[in-house]
């Protein structure tokens, strides 16, 4: 990084990181299920809306923060839980968190971290969320949740959509190996590679609502589903007393040929009757992304491949510099837009694009 | 097969077979109608339609088995009526039959076998179906159909948008010619290969649904009509007992520029009114591609070009691999959407994809 | 076309013509106005429909004839007047009557034609049409209706879209020169390059209903409207007295940026209110363009370009075989569709085609 | 331009303008923000009009004048506020001036030009315009204002979407540095690349719809909001007295992911209400596009980078070709579309274009 120009934007991110990562993990990070048309149409569909600029409204002092889950945030950009961030850089979640700190976010720490969750609340005075499956494993969630909490953590992710193994090309094409997360009991399967006829510590194919409600009775953190893409499932996360939403098919990395996040997330505001948070995340590249969602009704988005890009180009000041672009281009557009502050952005501010 | 690494999905199997066919080969198999829209068209229009991811409904116990015409399938994949497997392996039918009998589904016999339907018969403990078309020689149909049922044939297709011979230029610059099938008497015309002023056992221009009423008294199995693309002939079917029809444009190889068929899918099924079993061809690579067409009203679809890459790649065993990844993808597809069984795939699994 | 393949389709034989041709003279056949984005959407917007085939109707009996104006034509694929046979090969315009007149069609001869109508009229034993444009010279004007009247040509096609000078951008590239056509009388003109402040023969850009009435009223032959574009214009032509109009946009050769003639073709059908025939020309190459053409109410359609390839690669005979390859094409298409006479093909043949 | 032959329309004036310019200015130029999406769309979006020709209507005597605010100009295209001629050409506005007034249309003059109100004015005999922005600097508005009035400027254009930087990457990658322009008291800063903190000159991201009243109250001149993409702001101007609308948004170099201009265009007409005059901005290229703004409503349109491609390869020979460029091509659309002046430009000249 010290010689060649930084990166201008995530694009150049992503090309950076492919030069420094090992193609297996370059591949790992920015593969799909089967033919990737979800990864493609994440990106693609926020194509689909264009601002209406505003003029003449006073943007001289623009504030991003917001608050997610009653805790404020200096920017409507989280850090999406994703594992194993030492396939990036050795310094693994814990640049990456010091990065969210200093930049004023949270971070949402996967179940398959390579860091324990006890080593990474010491790292910096952030936000933490953790992440986690409906378990076969009670007692392992318990103790998960219990942990998360005694650490400060303050909010769990409860990841929907791994109900089932995916097929992802790249990396059966490179017979890519993953390594355990750290916060698993030794011997416990991987999470996120189910087999039905399983046991132990993996996403419950069998898992059913009701494992959500334990979940829920099982800590005094909020819940946050994630991996949510239909209004039927938003309503039903209500009724079990979730307190937020992720709209999100997993960076199109389990089901292939959905709609794009961004084209759900109307749906899924609509069914949440402000009686929850959504969020979303999938395809965010430019702060131009982040605003569109906004205006469609996310309380906040997630990154997550950028931080990997941002890691692998610079370890912490590399996630630094991604949320700093994300965050400059966000004002730049909200100024334009004459939205000073998140909560002026409405849907006036964007209108459907008509096909060319 | 041996040494290379094995196909991980239907389109590396199509890579595969064109290394290992002679080109004029490969080029029958892959080529359609003048400028092959509608071979493209069977493809790409399953990306018109996008699932709706579900989610905690417990999908720890699949089942793809479905019915066809009452009987038992383990998928809802089953072999369409293709002529002449040799010219992809030298065991031919032979060979596809074990392979579909061996994953538990059901194999057409084509007009244009390389294999007696006797012969056939005696491969394989499976479920065979034997195609056929509006013949003017009569007493070659009642033959044929006779033969069928005492060779336990279950079911009798008939292929009816062969009334006229097509315009296929890939084989009129390779100067293809076509082998006769193995049970047709000797010195019979070529069936799919019909003259207005010629006579004989070829597919008979001036059919009408006399002709297909005569079959149907004709024999006493179910009676199948396929290369249905319209509401209209639905119904007609419906009229002369039809017991199924197959939504097919011959996989584009004989009228270009007609929909997809997974796009008239809805019409036919509209059309049958719940009084005929509706099957599907066309396109089909995917396991998502079977959802799709089970969700829009499909008892089941064939595959048609696939079974020809597997047998070049590796006979019966490259014909297994082909329907095995279409299990597997289905089952992911089918866990992901939060439908464990073929009957819960219904119209609510899938949305319309708006134009990016 | 000895040694090498004959042509299957036309754009093999648009292929094999700029092959054979000078490259000023391809440039000139192939090229339109300013971007040819009307010269591209006339051939791509075929696609817009899909046809609906039909099975078990009996086809072994197709009849392709029809009539315009009166007359019978065997196939509905007539001959537009195009200026400068010559420009493709020796024989010219004799070589194109011949063909036309052997495969039982008729021939528009054009304004700019190299051949004179009596040379012309005496070459084949066909049916001959004549063009001419709202010429300022109306002497002039009046000896070429008494000449093709006294030929014995069947009607008179008046060019309404040449009022000013196209921009043709290949062919200022090339500065390309044209000819004079044998008919005018010397000194005159090019009529095709009107200039406002010109006077003598050329379309004479001050030309309003009345001159077109003027025309109708001088002859007793039939009396056709070439390049109307808007239902508007249609009704115009309805009240003037013209027997019959053209759907055309001159190939995309004088106005970029219009619709596909086949995207006007329904609004002008409706203005005609059946009182007029409607013909079409533009980017026609298939058979199966010529069947959509009817089914949206066209009475015939017209070629253009693919007389000059014809013409380049093989004289009078590749004109006849440009012909045939359209009626075989044309052929299958009405069998594959169930459509037995021109008769036939109405709406329900085809469907509008879904973006995908 | 001596040697190679003339472009003959827009785009070979760019291509031939990127031989002679730095890479720096070619992409100053030609660059716009972060994706360029909006860049693109203002030119692609022309494509969704197509026109409906007509015939017969008398179009000889071809009247292009039309007025803007009162003043005759001879055809409706204007030359838009761009700064800093001089990295086009050494005669800088000079050149431009003595183009635009040699073709009977008016220039406005950037608030970045090279060259003293007082020097352009001088120039010729023609129209100017003046540009500024809402400054925060009221004395030097007022004696900008005072300026243009005492050298008999007939306009005040206020650019209202520069109130942010935008990211433009080119400029980023070159490390572009731009010259200040020449009407600038010393040491002010660069107006267009404001900073919320920053003081003087600047485009004030603080400005309201007061500032704009106070413009239109310091000059007895008219005043044109520039920088309109909404009906809102469109009815916002008319309540603050504006006399006119620039639809603009600033050649997509601002904020990027917008509508097209020319999508904008009926919007703003709507909201207009014929109080004000409606004019455009963005991606003129072909005298089509010109046509199809006045058909949606504009009463005139400005070209922007044409200008410097005109001044780069010819200087004021070269902005002359451009404008008669143009001017020949709204000629041909004029005349086959049966328009012989600009008022006979309406709605019913154009038709929505199908997605194909």
């Amino acid at each position: 990084m010290a010689d060649s120009p930084q990166p201008i934007n995530l694009f150049e991110f992503e090309d950076a990181a492919r030069e420094v990562l090992p193609k297996a993990e370059y591949d790992y990070i920015a593969g799909g299920a089967t033919d990737e048309i979800s990864v493609d149409r994440n990106r693609r569909a926020y194509a689909s809306w264009a601002f209406r600029p505003r003029v003449l409204r006073d943007v001289s002092k623009l504030d991003l923060s917001t608050t997610v889950l009653g805790s404020k945030v200096a920017l409507p950009v989280l850090i999406a839980p994703c594992g194993g961030h030492k396939r990036a850089h050795p310094d693994g979640e814990l640049a990456t968190y010091r990065a969210a700190a200093s930049c004023g976010t949270a971070m949402a720490v996967s179940a398959n971290a390579n860091t324990s969750f006890e080593d990474l609340a010491k790292a910096a005075d952030g936000m933490l969320w953790v992440q986690l499956y409906p378990f076969r494993d009670k007692a392992m969630t318990q103790d998960w949740l219990d942990r998360a909490q005694a650490n400060g953590y303050k909010a769990i992710i409860v990841t929907l959509d791994s109900q089932w193994p995916p097929k992802r090309e790249r990396n059966i094409r490179n017979r890519y190996q993953r390594t355990r997360g750290a916060n698993y009991p030794v011997g416990g399967e991987h999470p996120d590679a189910p087999r039905p006829a399983g046991s132990g510590a993996g996403s419950d194919p069998a898992a059913t609502w009701k494992d959500l409600e334990w979940i829920k009775a099982a800590t005094r953190l909020p819940v946050v589903a994630k991996g949510i893409m239909t209004g039927e499932d938003v309503e039903l996360c209500a009724q079990v007393g979730a307190d937020g939403v992720i709209v999100s098919n997993h960076g199109g990395r389990h089901l292939d040929n959905t709609l794009a996040t961004v084209e759900v997330l109307s749906e899924a505001v609509a069914a949440a009757k402000g009686k929850m948070e959504v969020y979303l995340d999938g395809g965010i590249r430019r702060g131009a992304d982040v605003v569109k969602a906004i205006a469609l009704g996310a309380k906040a988005v997630f990154i997550g491949r950028p931080l990997f890009w941002g890691l692998a180009v610079g370890g912490e000041q590399g996630v630094v510099r991604v949320l700093n672009l994300l965050r400059e281009e966000i004002e730049i557009t909200m100024a334009k837009c004459g939205r000073p502050t998140i909560a002026s952005i409405d849907a006036s501010a964007i209108v459907r694009v008509p096909p060319l």
